[in-house]
C-alpha cells in the first residue's frame, strides 16, 4: 500500500458515515463516481419503493389509491424541509420542475409589488434561471439586472450592495454556484436585500443536501431547487419550492390549477387559492418520481447534515490536496468551507479529458467551456475512492491514461 | 348461465380485442374496474420498464444515461401523436402537467394576438382548465367568456357561434366532457372558431386513447391532455402538448427554460427558443413517470384506435341497455357514438352508492354533486364484466347489495 493509500485507508476506517455507502446501489466495479452534482446515485431502497407504488398502489389499489397521493406534494415537502432545508412544516412542497417553480415565485413576487419592476441576479446563476427570470421580468414590464460574478470566486457582495435599490423587487441567486462551487453568505445576502425592501429567491439546486442551509434560522423568503442532485430523487424528479409561512397568503402564483385550490376536490368553477403552501401547486404531480424522493432523504437524515457536510469538506479538501500541483487549475474558492460539495478545475482540454477519464473509471462532469466539476458525494464516496480518482486523473494528464 | 350471461359470453368469444386483457396487471378477483376515466389500469409491461430505468439506466448508467433522456419528451410525444392523436411527428411533446401545458399554450396565444383579449370556454370544461384560463386571461388584461353547456348534452354549438366574435383569440374546450361524456364535433368547432379568426385549444384528457381524434386530418391548432386516463401512463404521469407545425414558430410560451432552448446544453446566458415543438418545454421531465407512458401506448397501438373505439361504443351501449330501467337517470347523450368512453348516470344518493358498489367489487367514479361515471375500458373489460357490474348495480339499487 502506498503512503497515500495508507492515509486514505485510515480516514475511511475512522469515517463515521462509512456504513452509509451500502445504502446506495453499487457503482460498477472499480468506478469512482464524481458526477453527483448532475445526478445523485440510486439509493438501494428506491427500486422497491417505486415498484411498490407501481404494482401495489397503482396496479392493485387502482383509483382507490389516489387518496394517499393527494397530499404527497406536501408530505414530501415537509420531509425535505426537515431533512435538508431547515424549514418549518408547511413551508415546502415538492412538485413541478425547478424552472416552473422559479417562474411561479418570481412572477408572484413581481405581481405582489407593482411599484418595483427589477429582478437582480448574477451570471453565476444557472442559465435556465436566467431564462426564467428574464422572461418573467419582460412579461411584466420589468428588467433583469445581471451582475458579473467572478468565474472563480462567485459574486462579490459589494456588487450586490450597489445593485439593490428601491426599484428591486427580487434578488434571485444560486446559493452554491454550479460554475465554480462558491457558497454565498446567505445571511449577508438577506441583509442586503431586506435592507432595500427586496425579497430573496434562492436556487438551492447545488446546496440542498450538500450544505446545511437553515432556511428558518436565516429568515429566508423564497427558494426552489432540484431533488435529483444531492437529494438522490432520480432523473427529473420534481423540484421543491419553499415559501416562508408569513409570505404565503401575500403571494399569488399565476398558474392556477386544482392542486392549488382551497377545495381541491370540490370541482368549483372559480379559482380560490388555498391559504397555505398548497397554493403554489398547480396540477397532478408525477407520483413515481415523487415517491422516489423518499429513499435518499432517509439516508441523509440518518447521516445528519452537519456530519455529511464535514465529510464533504474533508473529501473535497483531500482531493484538492492530491491534485496539487497538476496541469489542472483550481477554478473556485481555495477553502473547501467556502464551496458547496464540488470542486472545479479548469483545463484547456477539459472536454477531451472527460471521456478519457471515464474510460479509466473516473466519472466527472464537464462544465462549458473548459471546466471539470468533481463531486465526491460524502454518503457514498470513500477517501480511498478520492485517492484512486486523483491517481488516475494524474495518469491521464500525464498521457498514460489511455 | 343466464340469458344475459349467454349474450355477454358470446360477445366476449367474438371480441377481436379479447386477448389484450392479459396485457394488463390483473384486477383483484371478481372486481370490475370502471374508473378508467380517473386512472387507467396498470399495463403488465410497466413495472419491468420502470424498474429497468431505475436499476439499469439510473443505478448502473448514472449520469452517463442522461443523453438517452434528453429527447425523451419528443420521442414519447411522437409516439402519442402516432398512436392516439393522429398528429404528425414533431407536433407533440410529453412533459409537465396538463394545467401547466394549458397555461403555456393559452398564454402564448394571447401574447401572439394583442388585438384580441377574450378566451371562450364552457362550463363543461374541467374546473382546473377554468382556473388556468381565467388566470391567464386576467393576467393579460383579458376576459374568460364562459358558455353555459347543458349538464346532460354538453355544449350547444349555436351558443359557440354567437359567442365567438372578433375579440376572441382562443376557444378552449374539452373534446369529451368529463361531466356527461358528450363528444363535441371537432370539425364544426374548428369551422366556427377559424371563421372568426380564433384558434382552438383542446383539452383531450378524456378523449386521447378513447376516441380517434385525428388532429392532423382535422387541422387542429393546439391541444393538451392527460396521459394517465386512457393512455395508461400511471398516476400523475406528465401530460402531452400538441401544436400544429406551422404555429410553432409563431407562438412563444412564457416559461423559458433550458429544455426549450435552441441549444439546450450550450448553457448560454440568453434565452433563444428552439424553432420546433421543443420550445414548449421548460425543465427536466420526471423520467420514471415519462418512461411508464410507453407500455400503454404499445397496447393501444396493437388494438388500433378504430377497433378500440368500436368496442368502447359496444360496451357502453350494452351497459346502458342493462341499466334500463333503474333508478339511475342517464345524464349524457343517449347514443354511445355521441359520447367518449364513459357513460354518466345521476342518482340523488350517488355519493353513498360509490362505496356500496365498491364493497360489491364494482369500482366507479363519483362526479360532484350526484353523478356516477362508468368507464368500461375497452382493452381490459369484457362484456361479461359489464353484465356482472350491471347486475350488482341493480342489486345495490334494490337495497340487496350490502
Amino acid at each position: 500500500m502506498t503512503v497515500i493509500g495508507n492515509v486514505a485507508g485510515l480516514r475511511d476506517a475512522t469515517d463515521p458515515l462509512a456504513h452509509l455507502r451500502e445504502r446506495f446501489h453499487p457503482v460498477p466495479e472499480d468506478a469512482v463516481y464524481l458526477n453527483g452534482g448532475s445526478l445523485g446515485r440510486l439509493p438501494a431502497a428506491t427500486a422497491a419503493l417505486v415498484d411498490h407504488v407501481v404494482q401495489q398502489e397503482w396496479g392493485n389499489g387502482l383509483a382507490e389509491a389516489r387518496t394517499q397521493w393527494f397530499d404527497l406534494c406536501e408530505r414530501m415537502g415537509d420531509r425535505v424541509a426537515e431533512v435538508a432545508l431547515g424549514a418549518h412544516p408547511g413551508e415546502v412542497v415538492v412538485g413541478d420542475c425547478t424552472s416552473v417553480n422559479l417562474y411561479k415565485l418570481a412572477a408572484a413576487t413581481l405581481d405582489a409589488n407593482p411599484e418595483r419592476r427589477t429582478i437582480v441576479t448574477d451570471d453565476d446563476n444557472f442559465p435556465t434561471d436566467q431564462y426564467v427570470l428574464a422572461g418573467v421580468a419582460a412579461e411584466r414590464g420589468g428588467t433583469l439586472r445581471r451582475l458579473h460574478s467572478h468565474p472563480d470566486r462567485g459574486l462579490d457582495l459589494d456588487l450586490l450592495r450597489e445593485a439593490v435599490d428601491d426599484t428591486v423587487a427580487l434578488v434571485s441567486l444560486s446559493l452554491v454556484s454550479s460554475r465554480c462551487g462558491a457558497l454565498l453568505d446567505i445571511a449577508e445576502v438577506h441583509r442586503i436585500a431586506h435592507a432595500a425592501g427586496a425579497l430573496v429567491l434562492w436556487d438551492l439546486s447545488h446546496a440542498a443536501g450538500a450544505v446545511p442551509v437553515d432556511l428558518a434560522a436565516n429568515g429566508a423568503d423564497l427558494a426552489v431547487g432540484s431533488t435529483y442532485k444531492h437529494l438522490f430523487a432520480g432523473p427529473g424528479a420534481p423540484a421543491f419550492l419553499y415559501v416562508r409561512r408569513d409570505l404565503q397568503a401575500v403571494l399569488r402564483q399565476p398558474i392556477h390549477g386544482w392542486y392549488g385550490h382551497r377545495e381541491q376536490l370540490a370541482m368549483r368553477i372559480d379559482y380560490d387559492p388555498d391559504p397555505t403552501i398548497r397554493r403554489f401547486l398547480t396540477g397532478s404531480p408525477p407520483i413515481l418520481s415523487l415517491v422516489a424522493t423518499g429513499a435518499g432523504l432517509d439516508v441523509i437524515a440518518e447521516a445528519g447534515l452537519p456530519a455529511l457536510r464535514a465529510k464533504s469538506v474533508a473529501l473535497t479538501g483531500y482531493l484538492q490536496e492530491l491534485l496539487e500541483p497538476t496541469e489542472l487549475r483550481l477554478a473556485g474558492p481555495a477553502d473547501p468551507a467556502g464551496r458547496g460539495a464540488h470542486v472545479t478545475y479548469e483545463h484547456p482540454r477539459a472536454a477531451e479529458l472527460v471521456p478519457l477519464l471515464a474510460r479509466r473509471g473516473v466519472f466527472v462532469d464537464h462544465s462549458v467551456p473548459n471546466r471539470l466539476r468533481l463531486t465526491p458525494a460524502p454518503l457514498s464516496t470513500r477517501f480511498t475512492d478520492v485517492a484512486e480518482a486523483a491517481s488516475r486523473i494524474r495518469e491521464v494528464l500525464e498521457g498514460n491514461g489511455s
